[in-house]
């Protein structure tokens, strides 16, 4: 098969689409025939070098994908050849065939066209673990979404939304910021001309930012609060606030999903697959795809998302 | 009535006994007649003019006591006068009476003397909220407490074990460690002589310190782990590694029960009676008091608590 290999640490130019070994499904796993991959920014991290693959897991990058089952190994339970799924992978997304373990994969839910489905597994999974398994946002409280035209806030806006809860979100141009009222967003904040902290009190925020923004999320939060740090684009080490902290009765969590071990990652499939995926049938809440770009030029990909400018998903199409 | 007053902000030598209105209990409330009333670190901050009680609190310090229900206000439940309880205060315990809403109020477990009550309710209520609620500190998983010979330290290593947990405990004397061994600790570690962040690693941890820990707190804490702060005799101000929390997919809490809404704390003292006082009565846990002082003589029970040479707790007695 063809798949997209990082030739050495850098740029964008790195990432070369060439021939490679088929992956063989190990117990457990199948073997999806890939769709379409979306790109996440943790690929940009590990093309540079800043972000390695867990152990035991492809050096291929690619987080997540739709396509179709083609093979499975022992003990794979509830998937057969010719499902059309999507699935969460530590890695290897962005290649022809890619192999994966049956509890990270999903249905495509109804109504979704397979390629704009390989556009919801990480953005699901990330908002549904950390804002409510995490965050346990519940109905009638707020939610503060950093970042509210990346893939993760335009999924963020609309899961909350769905939920019951008020939403805030914060971005950085007119254009994404209308794109947030438009998925449901109830107030929208502009981060270069506006102070999220003097503006909204929220009993969950989603970070992207980290250690910048953590002084100020602190500030943000309502009494029982909770600030959930799932990105670092501001830095890793900020002055904490306890007895800010403190008064709000407050916590500040951070994870991740790729390091989770398996039955982790299956935990949080199923409560996606029970608790998400009939919104998203119902057309409650839709994928937002920017542009697909076909997996050859994931450098054109890489770019685009480097760029910032994008709202929602970019995604690689694998049908040649 | 007779009462702790605080003369002015100062040193132990403001606070006074003298006489003062007796109190009257509101709707919810009822009237205890105080047999003796715990010393807590909070009390001397208050003293201090550092922790002012919350707005409509008594101003005379106290936050937990123990003794006879002797007058009882509208839509109380389940207690009435000659009970013998110990109640959960936000404040007004150095006194010979106290009003108190019914929901913090708990009976005197089998066993313990009345006085001795008086060492519970703090304790008990800091360490299942924070520790079981929420730490939510598992059986077969390890907590670390700092300041194990403290009247906090001591409860939750007693709670903990008998909930089968592993426990590790710091302080700064070989005596308080040998106390900290005889109440169940698994491991002891002088603070003084070494680096607990070398030694150990936690799912849970149960802080005082604050600012001064939080670094090395971090990065004691095991995958999935939660440090809950809840006092800050080290600062209040540290460098949080997100990076770090992230690694661990860990959370920190920060929280106090004096300012939380009579309903919460209703929670919690519900919780304590219905999981921990079980466990008074049957033996497994014994309140530590080092030393009942009479409550006229509350400036040397000051002196010993600022010392930091006590094991458990320091009570005075309401008793002429």
């Amino acid at each position: 098969m063809r798949a997209i290999v990082v030739s050495r640490p850098g740029g964008p130019e790195v990432l070369e689409w060439r021939e490679v070994p088929d992956p063989r499904p190990g117990p457990g796993e199948v073997v999806v025939e890939v769709a379409a991959a979306g790109v996440n920014r943790a690929d940009l991290m590990q093309r540079r070098g800043q972000y390695p693959p867990p152990p035991g897991v492809s050096e291929i990058p690619g987080l997540e994908c739709s396509g179709v089952v083609v093979a499975a190994g022992t003990d794979v339970e509830g998937l057969a050849a010719g499902d059309e799924v999507c699935a969460l992978l530590a890695g290897g997304g962005y290649a022809e065939k890619v192999a994966v373990p049956w509890e990270q994969v999903l249905p495509v839910p109804a109504g979704v066209p397979l390629v704009e489905a390989a556009a919801l597994p990480e953005v699901a999974c990330t908002v549904w673990s950390n804002v409510f398994m995490t965050g346990r946002l519940r109905r009638g409280e707020t939610l503060l979404v950093h970042g509210g035209g990346s893939g993760i806030g335009t999924f963020a806006i609309q899961l909350a939304k769905a939920f019951g809860s008020r939403v805030v979100a914060t971005a950085g141009s007119a254009e994404k910021l209308d794109r947030c009222r438009e998925l449901g967003a109830d107030e929208v904040i502009n981060y270069r001309e506006e102070d999220f902290a003097e503006k909204v009190r929220a009993d969950v925020i989603l970070d992207i930012i980290g250690a910048k923004y953590l002084q100020r999320n602190v500030a943000a939060l309502n009494t029982g609060g909770r600030l959930v740090v799932i990105g670092m684009q501001g830095g890793s080490r900020g002055e904490l606030d306890l007895g800010a902290l403190l008064a709000r009765r407050a916590s500040v969590h951070a994870t991740a999903l790729r390091s989770r071990p398996v039955p982790e990652k299956g935990v949080i499939v199923r409560g996606v697959r029970d608790n998400v995926w009939p919104l998203v049938a119902a057309g409650a809440i839709r994928p937002v795809v920017h542009e697909v770009v076909p997996m050859a030029q994931a450098a054109r990909a890489h770019r685009i998302v480097e760029s910032g400018e994008h709202i929602g998903k970019v995604l690689l199409s694998a049908v040649s």
